[in-house]
């Protein structure tokens, strides 16, 4: 069992939720990225944990911030938007990336159009979360957490 | 606003998971259904929520908890198994029923076999949580008490 | 020619039809099933049968109801639910069953998701009634009739 | 509620169903299209309803008919035959027509070649009746005229 | 190599396989279950070992069946009639199951309808024999036995 | 054995083919319909029949000449042109017509794009030639006139 | 280089679309046939050209008009409404006619039922203009006049 | 213009054709292959052909065959029975070979089962005929004769 | 009514079209891409809008490209190249921003490569101009220019 | 009822099968070819049956070895292997044999890739035995023989 | 490490290969395959191995070759040709052989027909080299030596 | 023929090759990007070629890079790494830049998940060469050598 340091983990934030707060409320809810951004390192920093964020809205960045991970961090909260169903990319990147991951979606992606109920990225992360909207953060980085702290305490 | 009255939570396990804990544990971990039971109550406990459970492996009869847990109940959190993949009257019935549900897995539904990647219950739930072990429950059971706490805060 | 007897139909109501009339109204009515079955035997009065009824969310006991209607029924009526679409059992009984059926749907199942435009039961029928809503029913009591008085005359 | 005039329905006849009577009798029975035709204008009659008739071979006719009829109809029976299958123009027709439309088949068209199972112009239709022989046409006609007394008693 | 004690083998029969005898002869011959379970306990005898029975036409009774089989038996000879096409559940139970398992079936399931060609529980099994009327079951019965002996004898 | 009188043979021309030599001879040749019905006339009188014929763009007229030959042809022989890959009710009147009919094209059906490597009309007919240009046409007729000589011949 | 004379453009409108103005007006606004006509002739006059009008709902007489139309036109603009996705004789016309088509659509194909989103027909033309309500007219009337155009000035 | 010698025809006959008049006569009738081939021999001989024949049950032969026809063939006439919907290798062979060739079958390949409906190997010959029973191969040695002529006439 | 000022267009060219002029002229023609910018301009200017322009290879970037531009905008004209068929996240970003916007694309999308046959973006479009080479372009302007004044003077 | 003769059996070997005992034994185990062969002569003698064998790698020698049984033996058991999944050929062969056959799999098809869930074959066999190692081809043999013996004794 | 020895490799040429350099140049090229076999001895010479050569137009002698070249070879470089696409049989062998195997191909199979893309072999060779004529051989003999002598210098 | 002056190649390394030597090396061996780059340039130099590299995990970014090359290189060697399968705008560069490509893997993808078993881009690609680790990339550099020695050598 390795000493307990301080959990380090990074919130990826795919394409278009930038815009959160800002798109079609009824799907997505009212609150911003930063809100969400804020809430997460709040309830990090209660269990011990500091929690960074990246977003892009471009794919190949999206790779970039999950190879440059392994480092610093032990542990990722992904939401990959749209690009969940169509990125042989970012999921040959949570291959090869040595940390767990969790994938979060905002909407739940089995209620929306048939294009959006596979994930080609999830077969890749511990597990996903969909549909509570801006709590799917929250649920996932309590997953997260759950994860590394069952790992530390084996 | 109606006043805060303990929140009543029914969780539906279904085929096979009174099994938890003897099957597979590579896949499913060692935990049986009675921890999980125990925990969540425990955990419900702590937020001022009564959870119930009921499991069975006969889909009409997790048709009929569905059912009967309209008058009682403000939130479902269920684990339809095998039945998430063929059953539409499991479907039906969550969405004849007024209540808001979870649907929850204990393993990666995106990450086996392709059959299991369809969920038709999901889509009548308002969200999926999957692949987090027992996890995955106490996850569910988060995210049920926020949606209504959400409801009664409205 | 056999003598006239008075003619027994047994009507099968499948999963989730016992919530007639407090299910969405927009698709189903308002009618509960007590009130259909209630038409169903006045109008089976009038035309000398006597119209006896089964409902059950479990898709093995409508298998059992099926069966065990041979020795007691000319005809079946049938509204498989959510069954039809997914049940070989219940079309292997239906098949295995001597009794001639009338397949019954009170939403169009033509015209609401495409998982419910296929079903395996009602190829095993003389016919199939679909969107008229409680009226299905009652058509599907006359094709019924119509059919054993049919077979009568011969 | 409008005044209880006389109600007109028509009835359109799809390709093929002129050969009514001589076509092979064990899928389609012996009754001629006049025969049904007659027994339709006699029962229309009896609940105080005038029924016309139309039937063409021709896919574009049978638009022109959908087209033509809402001027002097309060609703249409139809059984496009094969065109059920394949006809986006007859399924738009009936969609613009302000009418309610019975469809109804003498074949049960879930028991019979796979092509024929799909229905394009059910889901135009308030529902569909089929595989009762003529029997479908005399069910029809209830299912419409109830739909349209519904309609008026509202 | 553990001792030679009784072998305890569990006969599970799905479905419809209650009418057996009464059903189309043409596909299924004459001999009713008894029949078969009679013909079963006197070859088990023969080989030293005890069979016994189980007949549902629930799905989740025969998930309780299997579940529940784990403590006595040795093997199973399952025949899982039209669940064999769409049950996760049974393929689920199966897989939990400790035991081996033969699938056998009365008609050749690839020379009927093309649903039946595909068999979910199968790939839990140790093998399948499909075709040979009620010899399906006797074959079974030699290859659960076989398959037990070869494991004792290593 | 009925007396030998002259033989009526129908030649029906589908949508486009009064189009002939008109249109790409890289696939079609330069023959126009006219010459190809000479010829036909000119080969029928060398073997006793009388070779009439139609031909129209409207999938309904072909229905209605289909229909119409039945009092007075021993065979048809028919290019339904577009028609064939998609149209239910030639088919349909194929089927409902007692006549024996020949399906020929002048492209390879297999050769050219994948829908038309279907035909929904050949099904319906005894065979198919494909691919011969005018020729498919003469090569029709004689499987036609083989065809009706050797039912006479019985 | 040929003389300037005079465009003849054919206006070809397919089935339904003699109902204009009266559909629907959510999804096809409130312009009826001859509004558009007045206007396609209006702005055809503003640039040298005649403007021709044909409207049909049978697929054959719009097979009829598009063979007719190659003596005395420069180019085609066809709306094939509902035989788009279904017509191979309409493509097999386009395509033997010697003319330049632009094929058009009130609304847009692509966000409306997925069996719309194929069009056979538009493979045989230069464009497609699709979901701008009458402006899918006049857009493709500049369309095929910037082509014939284009051709002369070559 | 080449000079007129003697045409040499190679015909080839695929898997189980051998059987034929042994084999299911209501689909293949009960003539042997030697009376077609004497048939076809008789008929060659009348319009100035040399017929000569193989016959194979072995894919990897019928290739060899068709390599080795071109040295001394003008035409091959080929039905290549259960190879055609399955074998890439004599597709090739067909297109490798600078032989025109005509594909015949017995059977209706479009009225059998599903499978048997696409042919690989048609779609590198000049045409196909199919269903007319031994009658076939005599239209397919007119249609590779008019073929041969027609080249030598151009 | 809101008062008339400029309209301000963004026209967004999407991966490869930079190289319009050099690549494949017979598909494309010879136009470069800023030629194609000055004359949108120019046409712009005419109806008194100012058109502005972006190009990216990178899918992000047109994302980027799509949120930015809500705030300066009226109408976007979007040529998504080949990202129309396989980007979710380009579609999101189109739902997102509040701009009507025009899909048009240089070739016949429908005449090529099946895989081109489908976009994901042009759901959440207006409408889709495709096939006409650079005038694509202009007829999209014209088109986006309707709906502007369109929604203005309602 | 004929005279009870010695029953000949003909076994059938596909490819791969002679490399048996030294192929991947976690899969096919590590008895021979020759180790079957013998076992299934001396259970055959035990039951009045002489048992011959043959093996090919080339699907056209099965072909053969199927067609000339049909003068020596009563049945036959068949291994097709690989070929049993794509063979068009062996299956006419077998159809076109008056013989009833068996078809054996040393593995469980139903469990390994997808394509080999498939069997084109077994759909002319009386069934399938599959997955029970050598043990598969001894069951085959008392199924067949218990066919034989089952129609001798009508 | 074992002593290095003299290399011998194995070089298969599937069906229509022995024709090369006759068949259409534009796709194979104009070389023969003795030309490759000739370059393919000295290219193997200069690296210290032995090439031999097997060609045959039957799969089952393709079959054979790779079974019988364990005992001699360290590796196979083989082109199944058409066989590739369709082949479990050379699949099996290969995957039951227990030599290291190149796959290579002439032409670039994913540029030509949609059958030719899938390669069933392949998935049980290293690796495969297809488009790039002759020189695949080539590039497969390095490619085959590269990984003999890998694993010699483990 | 055009003088002989140096060759440049440019090395197109798609999304997560930067992490070679890093990344799961059971599937991709532990050689880095950067020995395979030394290795290429070294060999490259003995055949009088200088070898470039670009390595971007961004599509759009590789979609510059190819456009890009046109003015400097007379081939390219590309592995777009995940972008193969689902890249149209990659595809779009490789046609329209005038240069010959070879597409490289170090994995076999006919061998790994099936959404890998397709390449968009090979198709655009004189040849594929996949499977042998970073041997795929000398192997490709050959290939591309090969053919741009003869195209000079014309």
């Amino acid at each position: 069992m390795v000493p307990n340091t301080v959990i380090q983990i990074l919130v990826i934030h795919g394409p278009n939720l930038n815009l959160l707060g800002t798109r079609d409320p009824s799907v997505y809810g009212t609150t911003t990225l930063d809100d969400i951004n804020q809430e997460l390192m709040r309830r990090g920093k209660e269990r011990g944990a500091v929690v960074s964020f990246v977003q892009s809205n471009i794919e190949g960045e999206l790779v970039n911030a999950i190879q440059g991970a392994a480092a610093s961090y032990q542990a990722l909260l992904i939401n990959p938007g749209g690009y969940s169903h169509t990125s042989v990319a970012i999921r040959d990147a949570l291959d090869a990336c040595a940390l767990p991951a969790v994938e979060c979606h905002l909407s739940n992606i089995h209620a929306r159009e048939e294009f959006r109920a596979t994930s080609l990225t999830a077969a890749m992360c511990i597990g996903l979360i969909s549909g509570f909207g801006a709590e799917s953060y929250y649920l996932g980085l309590d997953a997260a957490l759950a994860h590394v702290e069952g790992l530390r305490s084996q």
